[in-house]
């Protein structure tokens, strides 16, 4: 079986192992540890623990146990002590309490779930995500660049504080894999954070396997604002380390609404512009727009975008390049 | 099998079932859900959810599932949003917001806690227990009855405010039994909440299994201060509807030290009168103190007693009279 390895944490990433969960394929997910806002930020402050969201996404997403603990996992309180909190969170925290190593919370986890596939922290240590602005500004820490980040400009830089070494496991699965499938997701929040454990741009620099990228459908306001298609491959390449072999572009419009929703956040539509600016990769269009907007859960105080990738449409044209 | 059935809630019911979970018997507990303290009072106010602390102690003594699963559910958080509730608690009430009904709930706790036995929540109904003292002064709810309850005089009546049908599986349980163990724990706040229910004691009465009671062995003030054997044998038989056939009772001496401790809680040993009161049936005596003191966890703000029956100790003498 072909082992293919998704880089992410999120949404994102949820959308694209639940589509690939049921195909045959030796599956993994190498996720991002520097996750620091909501539900996880809170415990990661509060309990010291390794921050669980996206983790828990993941797991959820690669998940064969019955929509029971699928619902658990994802299940949000409302009211009270624990509002906002996520139970999967929750558990994860929990679970790091009491075992001897985050190993054994992710068996844990993954046995109870019932994972087809493996997740793999991309780091086990307590580092924060840092950018630095075109005009010189720095911001430390995800949340602060992740939500409501008023910051118009460029981000020239991307780093850990502490610097980190990645999970050993990380590193092998990546020398191992034959496919690497790299986004959709908040670019420098959910994407970039995976490939700045030291040694990991090098290990992908190093692998013959093909790199396909799923570009996001919008920009971000404060980390890709006024992103073409162009500027997300360019950044791409310098933090991964190599050009995306193959890049998957959604085509099919998107309601006016929605677009009218994105804009007054500062927010549109990620411009095409990969042919006239000279990509030599192969470039795959196609509808993959998922036309249910997303629901806000009422003690989830995050603000979450309302346009996804169709997980069964990318599925489609992701297995016609594995 | 005997089928054997332990009636109680707390660190009784979990000493005793731990006891009995290796034993060859067909073990159910059948549990109190009047609890409104603590992690299980908050939860049980602000979630609306049944409260799960009973429940989720007898769901991990009966539980044969690694020692990370029993440590994960008897977890206690202590700082943050999260502190002093109990992961356990947090599971179960998570768990009840995405099940379609209880039974589901208590299926899916045991499925993963790989529980020995039947849990039985006595009632599925949210109901308060109230008691009244001999000076007419009268209180509603769990907690306040349990929990530094300066109240000096004597419980005349218990009763649960609404009024509630039992679970029938508990009914149909007590039918099938054939030896009942009832105690130890607070009388008033965890024994005798699960004969409360409509019918539950004239199930019991109409029973012919053999009823085996536990004496605690101190008493509690605001609710059996300066209790006597044959008092807590009065009210037993009151509401259990039947006199116990064989009553267990500590013989042992008591380091002075935790007798001090007591003491300046207003609480002491119960003496033991039963043949000089005319109890005409079995009495067991033998040594059944657990000398490890009970450690508080920091984020645990109830005040635990210090002083245990010993699980092995007491299951040795219960499996003479099962």
């Amino acid at each position: 079986m072909k082992k293919v390895t998704v880089f992410g944490g999120g949404t994102g990433s949820y959308v694209v192992l639940s589509g690939l969960k049921s195909r045959r394929l030796d599956l993994a997910a190498i996720v991002t540890m520097m996750d620091s806002g909501g539900s996880t930020g809170r415990l990661r402050d509060q309990l010291g623990v390794l921050p669980p969201g996206d983790l828990r996404q993941c797991l959820v997403a690669l998940s064969d146990a019955s929509t029971l603990w699928r619902e658990l996992f994802l299940y949000r309180f409302e009211s009270g002590d624990l509002a906002g909190h996520n139970f999967g969170n929750i558990f994860l925290s929990a679970l790091e309490k009491v075992s001897s190593n985050y190993n054994e919370v992710i068996e844990t986890a993954s046995y109870v779930l019932q994972t087809k596939g493996k997740v793999i922290p991309v780091t086990f240590e307590k580092t924060h995500l840092g950018v630095t602005y075109d005009n010189g500004k720095r911001i430390i820490g995800e949340t602060h660049i992740d939500e409501n980040n008023p910051e118009p400009g460029v981000i020239t830089n991307a780093f850990l504080e502490p610097k980190a070494i990645p999970n050993p496991q990380s590193l092998t699965r990546i020398a191992e894999s034959d496919r690497f499938i790299v986004g959709p997701g908040d670019l420098y929040t959910s994407i970039i954070p995976n490939f700045l454990p030291q040694g990991i741009k090098e290990a992908m620099h190093r692998s013959p396997a093909r790199l396909i990228y799923i570009l996001n459908l919008m920009t971000k306001h404060g980390q890709t604002t006024d992103y073409k298609a162009s500027h997300h491959l360019k950044d791409i390449t310098h933090y991964v380390g190599r050009q995306p072999d193959i890049v998957i572009v959604n085509n099919a419009a998107v309601p006016t609404d929605i677009l009218a929703w994105y804009k007054s956040h500062h927010e549109r539509l990620v411009e095409n512009d990969l042919i006239s600016t000279g990509y030599q990769g192969t470039i795959v269009e196609a509808d993959l727009v998922d036309r249910t907007k997303f629901k806000r859960s009422k003690g989830d105080k995050l603000t979450r975008s309302i346009l996804r990738h169709d997980t069964d449409k990318l599925a489609k044209v992701l297995l016609q390049y594995i």
